[in-house]
């Protein structure tokens, strides 16, 4: 999406240890007309695909999770990291490990709200590993729904996360791929 | 808002603990239909305010306010909890006391994304004691910006938060004031 890779060399920076920042306008201070075409490019890419719920992980894929699926006409359910006391009754639970945060989450989503019928878009900010979308992916299988398709905004494509996910045969579009960024040049794949 | 207490009526459960269960529409599952409206009776309340910026606080603000600005043609900004080593730089600070979850927090927005020359609407899912809410106008006022407004999904109006911040001025704005649930029967406040 040349939007979003428009965006990404103006406004992101890349920093030490493979860090691409886009905090001004994707994941902390969040640019909702950008979020808007993120969501209507998904839909375009996903349009064929009976989806009827979005799957995504607190906190920065809520947003544009939520702006998406305006497009889709659909919930949104988003997965918590550790256990609420005001989450009852079961749930399914999965561990994501983060290598932002250096640590392991619990994330769990009510099993009220996925179930085998459910034909499921996970959404999220990141790929890079695909700890976090395995573990989405874990969720949505351990409720015997389907998972329709998988929509990424940047996935960091010179890490393992996208080929292990698409190998496994999910239907994975990023909008926009980070190739490289080797002495803080940006070069993005083209798809 | 008529619409929001018809669905707390229809959908929410009150529990143990003045605990009321709105995860099935609100802040697990999301109806983003819903989420339109709230959006567009915020605008409708706040239509007089020179609003730049939306702030809210991670995690269950984050999808209405996103979808909430779209009205407003503004950037949402949310406060993290807990420090993220991916934050850099100078951020604004403060503390909050969960409840629910019985612990404290540290609130984080990065110093980049909040000035002086901010006009803020603060919106957030619950309002109940107003700690969360007290720490989020904490740091507009770090910033020196001005805190235009804030709107909140549901008050809990039996509880002390709402009467707290409007006692200090500000321009609060509950979509659904819960007045009692006593026996689980739900009444709310004519406003």
């Amino acid at each position: 999406m040349k939007l979003l890779e428009e965006r990404i060399r103006k406004d992101g920076t890349v920093r030490e240890g493979n860090v691409l920042k886009v905090d001004n306008f994707l994941n902390h201070q969040m640019d909702i007309e950008l979020y808007k075409e993120m969501g209507q490019e998904w839909k375009r890419l996903f349009a064929d695909k009976p989806i009827n719920k979005i799957l995504t992980i607190e906190a920065s894929g809520i947003g544009m999770a939520c702006v998406a699926a305006q497009y889709f006409n659909v919930p949104v359910v988003f997965a918590k990291k550790a256990q609420s006391i005001n989450i009852e009754g079961e749930v399914y639970q999965t561990k994501i490990e983060s290598f932002t945060h250096k640590r392991v989450y619990d994330v769990i989503v009510s099993k009220k709200f996925i179930g085998p019928d459910d034909h499921v878009l996970i959404i999220d900010d990141f790929l890079a590993n695909g700890c976090a979308l395995l573990g989405l992916i874990n969720i949505v299988e351990q409720a015997g729904a389907t998972v329709e398709g998988i929509g990424i905004a940047i996935e960091k494509g010179f890490q393992q996360g996208g080929k292990i996910i698409r190998d496994k045969g999910y239907d994975l579009k990023s909008l926009a791929i980070v190739e490289s960024m080797d002495n803080g040049e940006l070069k993005f794949r083209d798809e």
